[in-house]
């Protein structure tokens, strides 16, 4: 049996990622396709509470460093338990952030670098690198705009306690969105950038052209 | 100030850390000494949450790798809110259990090798080393029948949940002692090993000696 195809979203909050990866996954159904769909962090009973412990507001004196090892903690679980078993075993995997989540986020947003968490990477995730890693980069001003509209949301629906991350200062977000241009730029080969503010059909077509182009080299392989 | 001496205790659980870190710290009190007395696992509140996710045997599918980035997750957090503050304050810091733990267990005992943890306390812990490691290492016959006595104990008590690394297998313990052996023949300035089936007392007795050499080479410093 020919291994999975290994594809992973990525962008800010509010980029849109999880309405897409929900688009992606029905499209890949009527195709004949089951893909395995999981997120980070999370995606284990493990990784949830890791991603409980992480997005707690009680956790607010959580070192960056502490942050980076949690996510990595949660990634080598959801590698063990989810992704590597279904790429062995043929299935396509839709994974909602990945490493350069962590690179943008604690790399870039907390300034801990990317050298770091590439290592990070390599000391815990071994080889593995997603076939194709679509990154939703809408420009600064509309993602700055949509995190600031979803931490009010959050805030109100929630109260305080599940948006930690959401009440991260405008810099932040430039920083994080900054390393992810970064990122596209570095790794042309694995990530296909859609950029601009287009519309959720617009940006569903672009997503289904690269995936497509990796399904059918993975076939042809 | 002068930076304050960071003291580790390691050992094989059963080994008898804890009574001798007690005692430790009641002999530096009566030297006026005021230690800053932590552990591993542990130590800070996010550090509970990620122990008790370790020990809780609903954990028990958990990866080795994800046993050791937990590790480190802790351990990022105990510097940065409790050890560099202290150390830094000029305090004398106990801490039970430390890296040398992690390669033991999980380098030892779950076979992931040394170098990863070793890299991964580079990545992590920076260049933080204790001034002297005290490792209890009685004989491996006597440390496993300590391990099984109190695996047999907790079980008794608190039914399986708190007991999940109690519950390994004599071989599992075996590795561990070995790499414990073996960290003490590589890291001799650092590592003072009490080897053997001693008294509580005779055990006191070396490590005071020990903590004592230490204390006068920091104030000479």
């Amino acid at each position: 049996m020919s291994r999975g195809l290994f594809v992973t979203l990525e962008g800010l909050d509010g980029s849109g990622k999880t309405t897409q990866l929900k688009r992606l996954a029905i499209w890949m159904e009527k195709r004949g396709i089951e893909p395995v769909v999981t997120r980070q962090p999370g995606g284990t009973s493990t990784g949830d509470r890791i991603r409980a412990l992480l997005l707690d507001s009680r956790s607010a004196g959580l070192a960056p460093m502490t942050e980076m090892a949690l996510m990595f903690a949660d990634r080598a679980q959801a590698i063990a338990e989810v992704i590597e078993p279904a790429l062995a075993g043929g299935k396509t995997v839709l994974c909602d952030r990945f490493t350069d989540s962590t690179e943008a986020y604690q790399g870039g947003g907390r300034a801990l670098g990317s050298q770091l968490v590439l290592e990070m990477h390599r000391l815990i995730c071994g080889g593995l690198q997603p076939d194709l890693t679509v990154l939703l980069l809408p420009s600064l001003d509309r993602s700055l705009e949509r995190a600031r509209r979803r931490n009010d949301r959050v805030a109100e629906k929630d109260g305080p306690d599940e948006s930690r991350f959401e009440r991260e200062q405008d810099a932040f977000y430039r920083r994080v969105w900054e390393k992810y241009r970064e990122i596209a730029r570095r790794d042309t080969e694995r990530v296909v950038a859609v950029e601009g503010d287009l519309s959720i059909d617009d940006v569903h077509e672009q997503i289904v052209e690269a995936v497509s182009e990796r399904l059918v080299m993975a076939h042809s392989r």
